[in-house]
């Protein structure tokens, strides 16, 4: 089962998306399997990550923002703003595709984990992924 | 077939869990595949990386831990030591999931590859791992 | 269906794959499914970034050979040159396995993306990836 799915983000930083793909698990009716996604962007990326306290999440996107900074003279790709070319970079450095282990059911993600869709644009926009439940 | 494993890593750095992940292959009875590994942590991660010489895993290591530093004025979480905001944005910048081909019965790695679990903390610990085949 | 196929780098930098890998998929004749790539090298990587503007990519290779230097006192894995051990470094930041969704015969990617191997050696050699189109 193969499904597209589209998220609305606020803008820059790491939204949850485990909901919506645990979702899918769920309507497929997959009890054991494979769950892939993919996000069908180049300044957007996923991340697993700590679910638990959010100042996790704000550090992951201050260090981020910081190493990957904008304004950079080494820039040469700099007609779609200054964020853009930071958010190509923060994607390479993160992750364009997961495949999380389906077990009873469910992602069988740790405890303390949550999929998150990372938004690199300073403007959220729709963000469409595909997500693929396989044997 | 979807299994969980267990690993002790000694320390920080980059553990061998190429045996580990093989055997389940072995025990699935699967010939031609996907075998897809995740790590159920935020704080140590997966790679796939040069398995001759110690050197490259000691360089790999010191590499990292010298540009997402400790005790960065930057980090906002910090109540569980020192070691652990960076251990977040070491396991973002490697990955939490791969996904190796299998034929005839083994993962198609290449001759100098190996699969490790790299531990982000100072203390190691037990690490939990789901590794699932699929056809 | 696994399959291995070779590309010839021309040297440093990301050369679109996007095709071999179609090429890959169509053969498989598969319509919906899953296809899971894997360099088999630990100095070259995978990525999926912007296929439109040349620029985008250019910057990609200048900001990561910057950050990740050459002849930095760190390195004590030298012996195979001064692009070896930052080749190992950039492939761990990157991805060495990816795995993107099919639907209707061909690979989700969305309108911007392509699939790039990114070789991270000064001359270009070939290189090596296995191809996995599943259910």
């Amino acid at each position: 089962m193969t499904k597209r799915i589209s998220v609305q983000t606020p803008g820059q930083g790491l939204h949850d998306i485990t909901r919506c793909v645990q979702a899918v698990v769920g309507e497929s009716g997959a009890t054991e399997g494979l769950c892939s996604i993919m996000v069908q962007h180049t300044s957007a990326s996923l991340t697993i990550q700590e679910n638990a306290d959010p100042s996790a999440r704000h550090d992951l996107e201050a260090w981020l923002s910081r190493t990957v900074a904008e304004g950079d003279p080494l820039y040469t790709h700099t007609h779609e703003g200054p964020d853009d070319m930071p958010s190509h970079i923060k994607a390479a450095l993160t992750s364009t595709t997961l495949s999380i282990p389906i077990m009873d059911g469910r992602l069988a993600l740790g405890t303390w984990q949550g999929i998150y869709l990372w938004e690199h644009r300073h403007r959220g926009s729709a963000r469409h992924l595909v997500v693929h439940v396989g044997p």
